[in-house]
C-alpha cells in the first residue's frame, strides 16, 4: 500500500528497524574487574530478550566452572521446560572444546584457539546466535595464534543482527578500531593489593 | 583438641575462614557502561552461591523494567520451586518502594531515596542479605539526599559477611576511601557519539 511509505529512504538496503538495532561489536578491555562480567550481564539481559546466546571462554577460568555459567544454563533450562527467554550454549575451551572430541590429544592452546575461531566463524555465517561473547578473545589475538586481520574482517561483514561482546586485556587497536562501543574497566583500588584473596562469589 | 591449633592467632576476633571471606564494599563508577550489568553479574555470581541477595535501584530504570530483573526473579522463582541458588529481593525507587506504600503521595525523590537508604541500614542490622546491590546509589549521596558520613558509618560497622556494592558515577572520595575494591568504567567509545539511539537487549 502507498500509503506510510516514505518518499526518500537511506539507500543501505536496511530497513528501519535494523538501522535502529545495529548489531554492535562491544569490547570491555584495561585491567580492572568487570569485564567479563560486565559481558555475561549482557548475555543475561539478551536471554530475556529470547535471544540465542553463545559463549566462548578462551582462556581464564576454562578448566574451572564459574558461577555464570551454571546460572545461564539454568536460564537455558527454563527457556527449554517454559519457552521463557533464549537457548544459551556455553563452550570452553580448556582442554579442547566442548563441540570437540578429541580423544587423547596432547595440549595445544594455539590449536584449541584457532578451532574456536573457525567455529565461531561459521556460526557467524549461519547466523546461529544473536550474541556472542567471546571471554577473554584479546589473548589468542595478541599471542599470535588467532590473526587479528581475519577477525576483523569477520566481524566487519558478518551478516544478519548478531552482537558480539569481546573481553580481555591488551586488545588490538585494529579491533577497538571497528568496535562500535568500546569501554575500559580501569583498577582503581583493588583488595589483591591488600594482600586479600580471591573469594567464591565474588571471583567466580 | 590441642592438635592443629594455631598458636599465634591475629587477635581480630575473626575465623581463618571470615579473615580469607572478607565481606567488601565494592564500587563501580566512572563515564563508562558496564558499571550496573557488572553488579548485576555479581548479583547473578552471588545467586549461584546461595546467598539471599538484595537490588535496591535508586534511580535509573526505577520505573521501568530491565532485563536483569526479570532474570533475577526467574532465578528467585528457580530457588523457591528447587532449592537451588538463593533468594532475591528486587526493589525499586520509582514511586515509592515496593515495600512502602503509601497511597496517593506526592513524588518526592530525596525522601524516597532517604527512606531507601534507611531500609537498607535496618537489613544490614537484620543482616538480611548476603550481597547488597545498590544500584546508582552515589547519585543521592552527590545530592545531598543521604548523608554520606550515615552511610560510610555503617559500612564500615556492619555486622557478618555482608558484600555490598554501589553504582553510579560521581563516587564521594569518602566512599571511595572505605571501599575495598573500585573499578572505573571509562567509556573508549560510545555508539550513542555515533547517533545510534539504545536498543533493547543492550541497553536494558
Amino acid at each position: 500500500m502507498p500509503e506510510g511509505r516514505v518518499e526518500v529512504e537511506p539507500q543501505d538496503g536496511l530497513t528501519t528497524r535494523q538501522r535502529r538495532n545495529r548489531p554492535l561489536v562491544i569490547v570491555h578491555t584495561g585491567d580492572g574487574k568487570g569485564k567479563s562480567t560486565a559481558a555475561f550481564g549482557l548475555a543475561v539481559r539478551g536471554w530475556n530478550q529470547g535471544w540465542p546466546i553463545g559463549v566462548f571462554q578462551f582462556v581464564k577460568s576454562a578448566k574451572w566452572r564459574i558461577g555464570e555459567q551454571t546460572v545461564l544454563e539454568t536460564l537455558d533450562e527454563v527457556h527449554r521446560t517454559t519457552g521463557q527467554g533464549g537457548p544459551v550454549e556455553w563452550h570452553k575451551m580448556g582442554s579442547g572444546w566442548s563441540w570437540s572430541r578429541k580423544a587423547g590429544s596432547e595440549e595445544d592452546h594455539a590449536a584449541d584457539a584457532a578451532e574456536g575461531w573457525q567455529e565461531i566463524k561459521r556460526r557467524l555465517a549461519a547466523e546461529t546466535h544473536r550474541l556472542y561473547v567471546l571471554d577473554e578473545f584479546t589473548y589468542p589475538i595478541a599471542w599470535g595464534w588467532v590473526d587479528v586481520d581475519d577477525v576483523v574482517e569477520t566481524l566487519v561483514n558478518r551478516p544478519g543482527q548478531q552482537h558480539v561482546v569481546i573481553t580481555g586485556r591488551r586488545a588490538d587497536p585494529k579491533l577497538l578500531e571497528i568496535a562500535n562501543l568500546v569501554t575500559e574497566m580501569r583498577a582503581v583500588k583493588h583488595p589483591f593489593a591488600e594482600g586479600q584473596k580471591g573469594q567464591r562469589g565474588i571471583e567466580w
